[in-house]
């Protein structure tokens, strides 16, 4: 495949989309309240409508009659390069928020650099989604601050899930070989330059939300080079159960 | 409670889009294609959209400091009043699109009566809602025809689906006390009178689609009555968990 470094890159963008977007899914009809659940399913339902320009985008460069459903759905673990942050679990609603933040926060800052890009098609894809996933920063921010400042049960329940997850941010910096090289050509966002702006304005927010902002030395990454954790299989047996046993829709 | 005859009214419309959306979110981040999963979560979240609409106004008939979310997760099962079509299970997608297909064709006309309602609180969800009711149609219709009219296997499923949903079809225009009581004043719709035109409509797309029209002469209901089949236990114990678990997300 020509550009290889291309694919890889729109492929690693689009992954970390369509996993929250599928984790948020989950509660799809489940949420605390009518209000929030339906929330919850519109920032998915954005989440897996970019991931669907990303992976449109992917096919056309792949060529040879892919089409998008072949990218969301039929490839092997390994392939799929996501951070580790977006496929961790629901394990309460302080986890599905906190998950949330911490990786909207990111998506706001790589989205804006994003518009810039050299590559028009990622400039627009992006110019199109940064007003969601502004509002969904917005949203994840406001149930942090509400939770975190909450009742003593709810901060506890949300430091929990902060201090847990916080072990997956750093992996958000981590540059691939496709990242350095579309960075230096100027499609790429160098995310290392986010990194500062990032942990800046996630303590502002944890600290009006009382919340303690952890300090941690050791993080765990893996997803970006494939390397998964165990929920991941999990994740795409659901994901694609549908069209692995009806291919394609053919009967 | 005054208005009782009118609080169980709006609760047995608003029961079929709660439980109908509530199947339909069970496939969310599980369509067949990304599109197809995308048009699906958005019908589910136009249902619950138009509930929470109807039990909004419920909760203030009902007064004493009910909310739409009471109404929605902390009933017992017998208080729900949803047809049994709803709650049939997305045996395959057949399934779905024909219980989707079989109950958005009622419902189309279900809502362009109701904007006629005397009640202008029920007139004018249905004014909101009739528009996106019409594109449910629009997409279920579109897909019966697809399956009926594709492949031999694509059409003996789609019968399949037919066949067994046809028998929950009747109860649609059954009249409960409460909806007698209302459609003399003029607020129900009388179902009675749309039962001619909901078979020629449907019977229309299945031959279109080169399906059978069933020819049964029993059919089977309870759900408006409270009677549910033995999916609806496990729908609730889905739907009420995150509520009865985090009751109104007091930590």
């Amino acid at each position: 495949m020509k550009n290889q470094h291309l694919f890889n890159y729109i492929i690693s963008i689009a992954d970390n989309s369509l996993i929250l977007g599928q984790r948020l899914g989950e509660l799809c009809g489940h949420g605390p309240t009518l209000e929030t659940d339906i929330a919850g399913t519109n920032i998915a339902l954005d989440l897996i409508g970019q991931t669907r320009n990303y992976y449109q985008y992917a096919a056309k460069i792949q060529g040879g009659g892919k089409t998008e459903d072949d990218i969301a759905f039929l490839r092997l673990e390994k392939e799929y390069k996501n951070v580790l942050l977006v496929e961790q679990p629901n394990t309460h609603f302080g986890y599905v928020m906190g998950r949330q933040f911490l990786f909207d926060v990111f998506h706001l800052l790589f989205m804006n650099q994003l518009m810039q890009s050299k590559d028009d098609t990622l400039a627009a894809i992006a110019k199109k989604g940064v007003k969601e996933v502004s509002y969904h920063k917005r949203f994840s921010s406001d149930w942090i601050k509400r939770l975190g400042d909450g009742t003593p049960e709810s901060n506890a329940k949300m430091q929990e899930a902060i201090n847990d997850l916080w072990a997956y941010t750093d992996e958000l910096f981590d540059q691939t070989e496709a990242d350095k090289a579309m960075a230096s050509e100027g499609i790429a966002v160098d995310t290392t330059k986010l990194k500062e702006s990032y942990y800046k304005e996630v303590s502002e927010v944890l600290e009006e939300a009382k919340l303690t902002v952890p300090e941690r030395k050791y993080f765990t990454r893996g997803g970006k080079k494939g390397v998964h954790s165990e929920y991941m299989g999990y994740i795409l047996t659901e994901l694609q159960y549908m069209q692995r046993t009806y291919p394609n829709m053919e009967w």
